[in-house]
């Protein structure tokens, strides 16, 4: 028999019709009840070189002054000035050379009057000198050096403690230490530090018709793609994952592949069997660990089925947060990113420093939306000047994976929008 | 005798004198500099977990439609629309069961006039069926279902090659392999892929006053924060880190601790010893190693003193690019993002999506520029509605570390700028 037509189909893709259901939350609500249940990993003391990127567990008081003696700022001659008030081109005067002052060690040498020191970046001020020239304002003539400016009291020099006093608060517990924080903790001489760690994450996908990628694929199946996927997007924020593959539909079996790994990891992640199917076993499988449910329902698309809520600890170990992602690829990426991320960030301690969808841009074209959801929409952003124009992707569907590679951004239609039209200002943030 | 008063210095820190220098370069001029010589390392072929954030190496044609062949885009009925073309809530159409289309095999029915299978989502169509209808739009009664909608042709149906055409483009070369491009491949079975690698670093931090973190602090020295700070920032963005720790002022030691890195690390970064002063010898030592000098000075703030240049390949292995970054540590880090990070993205063949400073910010305050640097100022930034606002930290040195933790933001004021009036608009980036 000749295959239908489905060219229709494809148009239609945008009509998926939502089954009615009053259970959902809205992606506002669950953001809440993620941010109010999940608290900091227990903290650990790493070596200053794994630090980057961890929240501080405590506050640091500092140790040292810094800088830690006076110092000059840059090559020249260490002065008093009031010997050179009256300095300038046109009348140099002329200070005696009493030595050198290199960094790296006292100076053993003082300054009396009309006496110079040469002097070098980040060495020690010498007794007596309140002021340092630069090299390129001096000419040296034998044991005396010519100094054609009056420097201001303090020029060129760099304080004791200019920067940092010692006893002073140095860092707040929960603040993410960038590289700027590592080379402040390094400057104190701090070689290692209590942060609160990465959480390990565990990956499952499930799925009768999953195969795993590189292997041969038979009739009706598909590649495990959920998998590879979520494992990268963790990865890349720095979690440690353990990937346990895939596993059919059958309870038995996604139990046996999860057991492993609860007690073992942070974070379990299952994608697929979340929805209400006959063959949807993710929910039943969490409560056979005694799980304890927060929340199942997301008003959001791509997505949905989000279930989230404890695994508890167990004599086989710690306990975990435990989340059932979408099977749609697309569904389980943003899912993911919107409602995971977050939580590994709480996992984390720490305190994002700007919100995620600050970026705003309009939309270039119109788009359905869901009566009932936010839609999170693909697009491709460019820079108009100071706002961004949003060319949203159309068709785009939760398991449209080449469509999403074609985007740079993904916009918010918050609830209740009804459509996005043309010129309409969405928050967008970039697909990274 | 007594300490002289210093506190007009720390007033004074903003005005530090610059050396008059005609041989500075424009910091566009360095940044032409960078991406006209660096090119994309050798690629190599990496597990799909490995590939997450590298460029893709060629051009990938799709192996598979995606999806691989109709299916059902949820749980429901498969059916034939015609059969259902009068069926509404008020008068439904009853179609005869067939059986049940499970996903992961293909289906082995094929539906006649008037006949329904139950079917599952990612299920592969029966023969003859041409729309899905939703389960919540039916009713099971013993061997029939009784259907309340008329369907369009190809609903809820994800036809084969909807998203991928087998033998068409899948991924352009050079782009970078975010976690929606990771599942893309794996949904093609793609296990391997070959990528341009991140590039591997080595890090000397030299300066005879400078002593490893968690060490004894002699006086007149002060700790190793550079080493710390470029590697966490270097290991952060994915590059692997050989830590050569420090080297002093001696050229004889600064090569001998280069030399086992050089030939064997894709990237030297040397901080310090970098300017014109009598023991700046950072220069004299990439020379030794036939150093090809591009670029020696910047006209930037905190920097200036920027080398940059290549290493050849010896007999003792590969060639490297060498940067010697000033060894100030705001300097130093400021640097490696703003002039080494766009050479790494070079060596990874990487395309950058957006530009670096596409976000704008009001200044809150004012503050004085120098006249031939283009300055980087550290900054609070806020948002304010759609702009930002800027609270320009002041002072700000380039040894100010602590003052560097209290900012979020890296703002530009442009070469000729004179000074930062209040409300002037800043081009900025997050410090991350």
């Amino acid at each position: 028999m000749r295959a239908p037509d489905l060219s229709v189909g494809v148009r239609c893709a945008f009509f998926i019709e939502d089954a009615e259901d009053d259970a959902m939350i809205t992606p506002e609500e669950a953001l809440a009840l993620i941010t109010s249940h999940v608290g900091p990993l227990p903290p650990c003391k790493v070596p200053l070189a794994d630090a980057v990127g961890c929240a501080l567990a405590e506050p640091l008081v500092a140790r040292l002054d810094l800088p830690p003696f006076d110092n000059s700022a840059m090559d020249g001659y260490a002065v008093r000035a009031a010997d050179l008030a009256d300095a300038s081109r046109e009348a140099p005067v002329s200070l005696r050379l009493r030595g050198e002052a290199p960094a790296g060690r006292p100076s053993s040498l003082a300054l009396a009057q009309r006496e110079a020191v040469r002097i070098l970046t980040g060495a020690p001020l010498p007794d007596g000198a309140d002021a340092v020239v630069m090299q390129e304002k001096t000419e040296r003539e034998g044991e005396c050096v010519k100094v054609f400016v009056a420097p201001l009291l303090g020029a060129n020099i760099r304080p004791r403690g200019e920067d940092v006093k010692a006893q002073t608060p140095l860092l707040a517990a929960g603040g993410s230490l960038r590289p700027y924080e590592i080379g402040l903790l390094a400057s104190q001489g701090i070689a290692e530090v209590e942060v609160v760690p990465w959480p390990t994450a565990a990956v499952l996908a499930t799925g009768s018709e999953l195969t795993a990628p590189g292997t041969q694929l038979e009739p009706g199946r598909i590649y495990n793609s959920n998998g590879p996927a979520l494992g990268a997007a963790l990865r890349r924020w720095g979690v440690t994952v353990r990937d346990l593959g895939t596993a059919p539909d059958d309870p038995v079996a996604m139990a046996s592949a999860l057991r492993p790994a609860v007690g073992a990891c942070d974070l379990v992640l299952v994608a697929g069997g979340v929805s209400v199917g006959d063959y949807d076993y993710t929910r039943s499988v969490f409560q056979s660990f005694g799980f304890d449910e927060v929340f199942y329902k997301v008003a959001v698309k791509p997505g949905k089925p989000l279930l989230f809520g404890r695994i508890p600890a167990g004599k086989s170990g710690r306990g975990a947060w435990a989340f059932g992602l979408p099977g749609n690829p697309l569904s389980a990426l943003v899912s993911l990113e919107e409602f995971v991320r977050p939580a590994i960030e709480r996992m984390r301690g720490v305190t994002l420093a700007q919100p995620s969808y600050h970026l705003h841009g309009r939309a270039l074209n119109a788009y359905p939306l869901p009566k009932d959801r936010q839609q999170f929409l693909f697009c491709r952003a460019t820079a108009k000047g100071d706002v961004f124009a949003l060319d949203v992707i159309r068709p785009q569907g939760s398991a449209m994976s080449k469509m999403a590679t074609g985007a740079n951004a993904l916009a918010v239609a918050r609830l209740g929008m009804g459509v996005v039209r043309e010129g309409d200002l969405l928050p967008f943030r970039w697909l990274k």
